[in-house]
């Protein structure tokens, strides 16, 4: 009953990651993390060769908001639209140290002449922690199959 | 807690939502509406420039009954097979005026010939109040990414 | 409230299959039938015309068993990186003879090259048994949309 529920709020969590994402709240992005927190997105090559080749990679929030001024503000390339799907969620820990947690996910792509294609199909591995302000992401890890990206990856997945 | 639960009932309605129009059991689709609803289709082009201009317009149950109805004897086209993919549900409210719901769908089609693509990308602004018989939708309005509607939109989203 | 309970643990069981798949870890993936299970994977074509001819057919656990054994020793073919997307799950019973659960499906694949495409649409009919273990497939039938299978289906879906 207990798992159930945590299963729950982490399910939450993920729900409110791509909302904010999908529906162009940037600014809520970073909030969603703890200020010492790590973002990477890996492509899965590199991730099972365990080489730290990251296409993008913030080590604290401040980076976070950094980038979040610079998609606002530096916005020369066209805005995606995406709309991401998520499945498979499972996790393990006792809270003590946070949970880790697992969800696959796929991003579609609406491009600005209205064709929608899988933009990246990866998992996300996140170390979630409970905060007061609820549970944030600790670290969040993006791992890509789709090796070949397909257009500039500025905005976060 | 409480919160937790009010979201699973919200999950819920939307995947017997989804799942009644992916399984072709269209006459069960007006009951999930109350008699006074509204239902539309409206691009989100539209919608962010606040042009009402919505491509399928249905403001009670009635017409949503007329639709399944016309969809069932005047059938010339071909039906679709439709498989929608839901994520990023969020709502808000305390459930006196009910919940406003906010859920992204991509709704893959297959074809006769056997090949499936993304049909349609965007999210569902849902208005959910709790009736004697479970809870319903007040109002519905799906605002769909994908600008460029691929084939004849009869069938709802 | 107990009726969303048993959603959530069923919607856990869907979760843990998918994600047992999508990041190959097939030996798992025996684990989740019981002994005694039924696995096909069937055309919605043959399934709706009531013809017997699924192209994957398993009726206890140890033909599963027997086909990860195979996948792992006789893998001549490029094996799928796949991820599911699920939604519209709905379910009846008590649980006095488990539970009939149904479940939409998307899979997406990602080719050795980087593309990721739409693979196969469809939807699980399952029949979910509570055991010691907890909840187990007693009988699991992917029914597709897809009627051109796109390539060799030696993995499960």
């Amino acid at each position: 009953m207990n798992d159930l529920m945590t299963r729950l709020e982490l399910s939450a969590l993920q729900d409110r990651y791509v909302s904010i994402i999908d529906n162009d709240r940037m600014e809520e992005w970073p909030t969603l993390f703890t200020e010492d927190c790590l973002y990477q997105i890996i492509s899965k090559e590199n991730e099972d060769l365990g080489l730290p080749a990251p296409i993008m990679h913030c080590d604290n929030a401040r980076m976070l908001r950094d980038r979040v001024v610079a998609l606002r503000n530096a916005n020369i390339f066209e805005q995606p639209v995406y709309r991401h799907c998520l499945s498979g969620l499972e996790w393990t820990g006792d809270g003590a140290d946070g949970y880790r947690c697992q969800t696959s996910y796929v991003v579609i792509n609406t491009s600005a002449a209205g064709e929608s294609t899988v933009f990246q199909a990866g998992r996300y591995l996140d170390h979630v922690v409970r905060t007061p302000d609820g549970l944030r992401f600790k670290s969040k890890r993006c791992v890509y199959d789709t090796s070949r990206v397909q257009t500039l990856l500025a905005y976060p997945i």
